[in-house]
């Protein structure tokens, strides 16, 4: 690693293309100047006509790289296709030559070229996808949200200890408290999976497990981490997201034909500013793929450049704290029921 | 069956107790003159005070029942008990005098005891509990939100043909359109249940089969029903009402110190109220445990007096379409793949 964090970021990832991107790039490196620099991954004819004015004296590099995945393309054929941004963005990481990577782009290709790419840590079975859920306290991070969709007991014995030093290191949770995703707080509920993992998780060292929690614990600030596997945290994640969307759109719809009403979201717009402040989902968009062998950060497609800016923030920190070392450690340290 | 049906309701279910149950009662009878009588199950010396002036001239008998359930009591053990509100309720309705149940108890209870005490339907597996979704259509069922943990793949098929049923029946869509959850929305995302499920789904009868669906599409109007195992619908369920009461709570908590937002929140207050109308929980907040040999809904603990009173009209309804000799009739038809 060089004397600072050099992340590579896919300029081509997102839906919002390359002009975002830059400009969220821009906007970190003038919030952290010295704290990082950035590798900017794509094709240098779109890219290029975006780095005019706004990056000068900032330290970014373009490494050209011609081919995209798009969205909705398959994840793992897409993975392998050496020529895509997110292929030689995942290529430069391996090879050392940046210690993170980010893209806003195609979830399972991320996933599924960093698994293939650049392995897993030494200590852990499985990598998993981890999600920052917003909470009546500080939020709440639930793993893995989609990498796993079926899991063995021990993997998310493996989950808690990454979430828990997650939430340690880039939360700052003292002792994080770690919940089981069940349907009911009683160990006589819940699936085959919750009834297995249960015993484990209770004997596990270092880890703060306070039991079985449900759907509702995850935005009540009763736990700092949620483990449950990729197809249930994967549900979740969507419900969640989908339920804030429906509601928004429903009070936009009426409010429209509504003068008064209008008036008065006027009035309310810096009480709803600072709820949408501590609910933002742009501040938190950036979910890490603990577990594998390198730093990789994913974006919400949607990405603006302002969650760009963010998810970098959240990057730089997690090489600065050196939080791979401490997965390491702490899965080790467990060896009897995790590693 | 009687000419018109008589339901049978758990006075003492739900957390506001028995005033508000009997309030429920009265506002439905009095919408619905002639189309039902009822049966308030519970204690009498709780019930009878709140039946004064209200209830004159209304279809309502007491029978009493000296137990109760509490909300936190475990389901299977508290069931057996013979002498609760549910279990003599359960057993009225197994005896034929009334048409159909409905409590806002202990979920888990009411599930138990209906599975013990009325059985299931001659052609179904597991009877499956279905909640309704609003969405930015005319909203959702989802099944199964919590009565199996674990399912097989032709359990699903039958969730499919139940929630079929009841969606032509109760929410009048004409040619259901059935979704299976998952994670995305190719074949190749999901989990063992979704991957062998899916083909069965696919070449069953008299199924409107539309494919994988997300969670997302719950919301969307993309699909009228969507069938899942009870683990995953639970979570789906609980995180749904979360996030919709964790964005409430949080606008409440700015608007309060704000005088301006108050004043916006007034000028908001009809179009706020248009969309509470449009994703009332409370207008939908009667679940069917659909699949067991009787007609069995349950309410939400919360549940005040007009909640019960559309739970009623829901119950009601059911009894009037004969909605279980439907889903007989479908389940029959599809053998290959369901029964």
């Amino acid at each position: 690693m060089a004397s600072i964090p050099r992340i590579g970021i896919d300029a081509m990832g997102g839906d919002h293309g390359p002009g975002v991107v830059v400009q969220g790039v821009c906007l970190a490196l003038r919030e952290m100047p010295g704290r990082l620099s950035v590798t900017l991954i794509g094709d240098e004819t779109e890219i290029r006509p975006h780095m005019k004015r706004d990056v000068e004296g900032l330290p970014i590099e373009v490494v050209h790289a011609a081919g995209r995945i798009d969205m909705a393309e398959k994840a793992v054929a897409a993975a392998r296709r050496g020529s895509s941004s997110i292929s030689v963005m995942t290529q430069l990481h391996k090879q050392g030559k940046v210690d993170a990577i980010f893209s806003a782009g195609n979830t399972g290709a991320v996933v599924a070229s960093a698994l293939l790419g650049l392995g897993r840590l030494e200590a852990v079975s499985r990598p998993a996808l981890a999600a920052f859920f917003p909470s009546s306290g500080g939020g709440c991070v639930v793993l893995d949200v989609g990498a796993n969709a079926e899991c063995k007991p021990s993997y998310l014995v493996q989950f808690a200890h990454m979430g828990s030093v997650y939430a340690r290191y880039l939360l700052g949770r003292d002792n994080p408290r770690i919940g089981l995703l069940s349907i009911g707080e009683e160990d006589t509920k819940g699936n085959d999976l919750v009834f297995e993992s249960l015993p484990l998780l209770r004997r596990a060292n270092h880890l703060n497990f306070i039991g079985n929690v449900e759907g509702r614990d995850v935005f009540r600030d009763t736990c700092d981490v949620v483990v449950t596997d990729g197809f249930t945290g994967n549900v979740l994640l969507k419900t969640a997201e989908s339920v804030a969307a429906l509601l928004f759109q429903k009070i936009r719809s009426e409010v429209a034909g509504d003068p008064m009403a209008m008036l008065g979201t006027v009035l309310m717009k810096p009480a709803l500013r600072r709820v949408m402040r501590q609910i933002d989902w742009e501040e938190h968009a950036a979910a890490p793929l603990l577990g594998v062998n390198g730093v990789c950060f994913i974006g919400h497609g949607s990405s603006t450049s302002r969650a760009i800016r963010s998810a970098i923030r959240t990057v730089t920190t997690f090489v600065e704290k050196r939080v791979n070392e401490h997965i390491r450690e702490e899965i080790e340290a467990d060896r009897d029921t995790a590693a």
